[in-house]
């Protein structure tokens, strides 16, 4: 047994206790009455840190709730510098009557522990701590093999609306080598995994503009272009019969899957018909030829309808050629696409597109998200694996996510390589009622913790 | 001059007489407050007919506004029969304030004649009554030449929804071997002209289910059928690059244009450019390839998007995969098309187009309207033509319309021949603010009814 896992298994009541004394704070970030409770949940954390050694512990304020800041120098030169992502708000709890015992008052049945934030994100933070203490206890030193940083904000179940602004803020205090978020899952209890990237997004919507009234289709239909039918005509266009993305150079900066990163994927026990019936609720998959269902939704970008309107849509009918139509499109990216290239593309397709007598507007919101990936093979992963396989004893194979939140913007501010260090199951129901982590697996987070600043105090993190 | 004419002239007092007393009923029939006055409309309208001479007069009750059933055999054993069909309701009169003479105070400003009704349809049933007068006058005949039926209905301008009922109920009444519609226009002042056929109708919503739930795109993006996508792909699948619609079968019936209808309908002095940007209020022309614009509204089916809806249609964004996606579409159809085939065809080509994972749900409104046709060298519409022509001095041109209301019922129903004697002009602004009736028109109708009882009448409508 590593001194790191004997250090976790004598100090599990430890952990048990930090979480039954943070996950009986209601910090619950979408409620504005709970403010006071997120602010009491950043304070635990605090104290909790400078319990733990950190030399420097801050709260950091946003215009919203506050985030927790901590760092301890190594001492060693040279050594890495890392930060490390969670956040201390929670997701609401209604409907609170499914709940079998109530959200705050975490509740150790059998092997697992049950309460709001339990797993997302205060158990995943809370391992950390443990992780740090055996980390030092097993390499008999006093401060970590690498320079830590910790970010913790205070609104990632809002959405984080103030997270990007207080990184570009604050990015000189987080300059770091490499940044591992500890909020995501692995693949299942029998399957540990690494989560390598996630896709990025642009979204727009799109407004075409036919006759300047609704016309009579029969005084006129058939002889003056619908915006209707014109716009499903520019949204079919948008895939070809393969299922791929039509839009100009949309392919030209994605990055492809290795042999081996697709080999590692077709390890991962998925069984692809409940994923499409029972998580998908569909009746049959569908997407890009040539490419699995993981990786249609990890590897891929797309473009997807999320929503479309446009004249008569009231009861009965009402037989007429629009004067308007509009739609709402997202385009998810995987490295190395840029929002703003994609967004160029899509004006360049309906500029292209759009016939004669009909006008097309496309409006993005924002800028978009930038997608993120960190090899497989990349220093930063390695490190994270050994850090995995010594805890889990067991190969860890690879995942992507098909969404982000706060780690695009942590990549692309902090210009550093993002890795995952996280150890919820997929079935730990966060976000629903009877919230859960699975302690065996609390503990080898912990100590895949305590393994990682280890492994990356000796890995070369400068490609 | 012929006798015809010379009596109109002789007698426009009369029909100015009884367009101001008519004209001053208010026969909205859409608005409940009025019934009693759409009553007194066809009250005034059978006292003109028994004054005229008629034998036979009823009121025909509807659940809705009364009818005026008219009827006037010829004495002539082998004379034809001709039904007449008309309204006596007209349109609301909002915004009151356009009007630059009260609605239902006739008022004559120079040669036209300012009065809600005063095209739509009262002056057009008007001066039938003193164009049989003038047949009689004209021809020393105490009865008129052809078997004489009018049947004027009360809820046109409502969508007639009893007149169907009406003329099945009452078909034995109004058995005949032609129709001759008096509620269309001409093409202009300057261009006399005919209408021949009127277009058909069947529309449906379509809907389309994907996923059970909104899924998030992040997730499940790519790999799931999208019912938007989909929805967007039928519809734009329903043309193909030349505009033709690709339903199965959709073009076996339809009746090509002759050379010379074509030739005839090239004659029209139609300003294309004119009629896309202020009719239409559109910037380009579009449609089938190979037809003028006239054609492509007049004698080509089509199918339009009346609707579209799906997915988040809220402000901002929501990027999901929708579970559900809507869409009413309408065919407009020319004969010999008939509307049950079209939905089968419909139905058929979604049933054949939908993707694995989609269910699509076709439900049409009702059986559909059939589209009419009597062509331009049918006997009935030669005859309508040569009184025309001899009204007029002028060439008589043919037009059609692109969309129909009881014109299609009187066809199925009465199993006879629909040809149309109308005078309006297309700006004499029926259902608009300032609605008039050129007075030399409404004396050219009156002329070309006397003409047409006699033309008729020698005229072997057997065919």
């Amino acid at each position: 047994m590593t001194d790191e896992r004997a250090y976790v298994l004598d100090h599990i009541a430890d952990l048990h206790a930090d979480l039954d004394a943070w996950l009986r704070i209601p910090s619950i970030s979408a409620d504005p009455e709970l403010a006071g409770e997120v602010r009491r949940s950043a304070e635990w954390l605090a104290e909790a840190f400078r319990r733990t050694g950190f030399p420097t512990v801050e709260i950091w304020e946003t215009p919203g709730a506050p985030a927790v800041f901590a760092e301890w120098p190594s001492g060693e030169a040279d050594a890495p510098t890392i930060v490390v992502y969670g956040h201390h708000d929670v997701q609401p709890v209604d409907p609170l009557e499914l709940w079998e015992t109530p959200p705050f008052e975490p509740t150790i049945r059998g092997e697992e522990l049950f309460a709001r934030g339990a797993l997302d994100d205060k158990g995943q933070v809370a391992f950390h701590l443990l992780g740090l203490r055996a980390h030092l206890a097993a390499t008999g030193r006093t401060a970590p093999a690498v320079n830590l940083k910790f970010v913790v904000e205070g609104e990632e179940e809002s959405g984080s609306p103030h997270f990007a602004a207080l990184l570009r803020e604050r990015r000189d205090r987080l300059d770091c080598d490499a940044v591992v978020v500890s909020d995501t899952t692995m693949f299942n209890r029998e399957t540990p995994s690494v989560c390598t990237a996630m896709r990025g997004l642009t979204d727009c919507q799109v407004d075409v503009h036919g006759p300047d009234i609704d016309l009579h289709s029969g005084s006129f239909g058939g002889a003056v272009p619908n915006p209707l039918t014109v716009l499903c005509e520019l949204i079919a266009g948008l895939h070809d019969a393969d299922g791929k993305v039509t839009l100009p150079g949309f392919y030209d900066r994605v990055v492809a899957l290795t042999d081996e990163e697709r080999a590692k994927f077709a390890k991962l026990p998925f069984d692809e018909q409940q994923w499409i019936t029972e998580t998908a609720k569909s009746r049959a998959p569908y997407g890009e030829a040539g490419f699995t269902t993981l990786e249609r939704i990890w590897a891929r970008p797309t473009a997807e309808v999320n929503g479309v309107w446009g004249g008569y849509t009231g009861p009965g009918h009402k037989t007429i050629v629009p004067t308007d139509a509009h739609a709402k499109l997202s385009f998810r990216l995987v490295a190395d696409q840029k929002p703003l290239e994609v967004q160029a593309a899509v004006k360049q397709y309906f500029a292209e597109r759009t016939p004669p007598g009909i006008t097309v507007g496309v409006h993005f919101y924002g800028d978009g998200v930038r997608p993120c990936l960190t090899p497989i093979d990349h220093p930063a992963n390695a490190a994270v694996v050994r850090a995995m396989e010594q805890a889990f004893e067991s190969e860890v194979l690879f995942t992507r996510e098909g969404g982000s939140g706060p780690e695009a913007d942590l990549a692309e501010v902090l210009e550093a390589p993002v890795v995952f260090l996280g150890v919820g199951l997929p079935d730990d129901r966060f976000h629903a009622p009877n919230e859960r982590v699975v302690l065996p697996m609390l503990h080898k987070g912990a100590e895949a913790a305590a393994h990682l600043w280890r492994e990356l105090a000796v890995t070369d993190l400068s490609r």
